[in-house]
């Protein structure tokens, strides 16, 4: 009885930290609306206004869905997370940070294009870069981390997932790197590359190769 | 003893979806809030700048109501679900996209209604219907899905069930589809068609027919 | 086994509307921060705008306070409820919704004390009562349904207890209606009553008597 | 088997404070994002707009890296309760309330060292102090009112450990108090008062000394 009791009370460590994040994430989504503002409009001009809006329809969509892909990776490293300890807390709140972080440099990205000169794309691109370059930093310590830290792991994971994992946020740093670099001269090939980004997380965001096909769908215990 | 627990990470799957989801819903509704602002009014003066307000307050009402059922929607659907894999995850991303978005046209609409003329409440309608056509669509999948994959319900639950609601989400694409033209001409009867939307969505919010009077009240296992 | 699932299933139920609801206060009372905007402030001068900012703070503190207690009154309901139905979710929509509501009039009452003449100070108590009223008679079908659901309740709970609470939000809607007519008149002894039913929510917000002094600390089974 | 019930209902209790502040800790720190607005920008000179903002940027990041540490803080205060009574809440609301507020005074610091003089640089500091002091104040019955009910502690948990954080509180509340006033001469002085203590919480956020090394990783029951 005892230990059923202890095993649900640190069971529950690792939920907390996920319950936080989904907030966390719930609300970063959320907030992405508030940047929706229709622009005074005079009678009988309504659709021009929001004809002018489609930048931000895009930069909201763009946000939306690379948070949401973000979420889905956060999601599947919990899969494979029991335990967490202090230094996973504070691991956690970088990815968090900076994702957070990101929803400014998409707005100005969306500002830039619609209103700014080809300076302004640069600098824009830039900015995004820096911001999203950090994103992929803040994921590199939590693949390390867990490797040499197989007590937090679950039952049905194993250090070794978190070695092939290691390569992603690298890839993130150097793309995300020459976006920034390539932005200052071809701003929408920046664009591009961003886009190329968020497919490459959505597509592994359960993880590299591994464990793609077995254990979809549980067969139901008894 | 590791059958339950293994049986208790996995149920907490599919509550941890819920869980999002409802901090989403949560935080859709309580940002209506913030649309609430007072204008500025002159000393003595405060009770007509309030009287202006009214459409705001009927939006936010109609935006609060609607998001409340929707998600008195999706809490009905999850009563069925015991798993999730990824495919649910972008479903129900989807499905939060569309609806978080939806407090926009409805504040075009307020505005419109206030200080547009008929062009602008006529592009204002066109707006919404899109807007609430797209979260119409994005229910299609919800139901084709579990439809074919049973082995992610509950016991109690059956793919049937999923059959009979795929005709709810093309009704909704009919009928916004509907309002959207209309709309053009007669803004008013557009308004009234969303009304009957919502009345609609409020109506089948435990689904179509089946399971209405059943298990409503569970009598206490022991 | 089974039987535990099922009911590990079913106790969820209301476990979801209360996460859902706490994420709902959470939210509303996080939000009252977004109100606090320093105005701009010329060189040397930070002081004074700061101090015009006090109607601001006192009316922050007060929403936060009535906020936090509501959410004691809704924490202490379903210490009561194991089970949840449809109608159930309808009327704690409708305490939710008039309770984030409320964060508008109370800071239009800071916005006419500030800068308003008495007329608007009239104005600004009157809305508040109204909200404020609303938001009582929200609470008047919480306490009649779960009088005649008993087997929706907690085991330890007695629909007795539902029927001694009928009596608050009348008083209530009692209070308020008189402020809104007193405060016509006088508008100070309408923040008096709003103040009196502050404190009248905070020391009945476990129940009125009733159940005060037993089970606070409930011995650790085991 | 109706012992595990009441246990795990009960267990539920402190959860859902946890859960609670948790949404609202995420609320606070993700709100912290809606203060960083692009000012208006001349075509080409983005860059200048972006570079005024620094000071609105190391305010974000400092606010998110405090209320970061306290939640962590929390975090481990909240590994140490089982159950919570009325005056838990109180207490927790109050610990919540500060924190939330703290957001505020960061962003006036971050305007008045901006575009201030050295006046208004030491009015900032005192505002800053005076909420941060209050932050540690609302600690204060935190570790008395557990020392004092060892019957709402975890099995693992002892008074004595309350004993010893009950220092914690009163060095922030002397060293803020330090800042407000040092800080009308030297406002750089205060700022770095301010660092000193983020640094302080975030390293006896597990507690002073105490079960610092013992139980980071706990072995897997079975």
């Amino acid at each position: 009885m005892n230990n059923i009791q202890t095993n649900t009370k640190r069971l529950a460590e690792a939920s907390r930290t996920e319950a936080f994040s989904d907030a966390f994430f719930a609300i970063a989504i959320t907030l992405l609306v508030l940047e929706f503002k229709l622009p005074e409009f005079e009678e009988g001009k309504l659709s021009e206004s929001l004809f002018q809006m489609w930048p931000s329809l895009i930069s909201f969509f763009f946000s939306f869905t690379y948070i949401g892909i973000i979420w889905l990776n956060h999601h599947a490293l919990f899969n494979h997370i029991k335990y967490v300890d202090a230094n996973v807390l504070w691991i956690n709140l970088g990815v968090l940070f900076t994702t957070v972080l990101l929803a400014f440099p998409t707005g100005v990205l969306a500002d830039a294009f619609r209103q700014g000169n080809e300076t302004d794309k640069g600098v824009a691109v830039a900015l995004y870069s820096i911001s999203a370059g950090f994103m992929s930093v803040a994921w590199i310590p939590v693949f390390e981390y867990f490797k040499k830290h197989p007590e937090l792991l679950e039952d049905h994971s194993s250090p070794e997932f978190f070695s092939t994992q290691r390569i992603r946020p690298w890839i993130g740093v150097a793309f995300y790197g020459l976006a920034a670099v390539i932005g200052q001269y071809m701003p929408l090939s920046g664009l591009f590359i961003f886009l190329l980004m968020v497919v490459y997380h959505a597509y592994t965001s359960e993880g590299n190769k591994l464990r793609k096909s077995k254990k979809k769908h549980p067969q139901a215990t008894e």
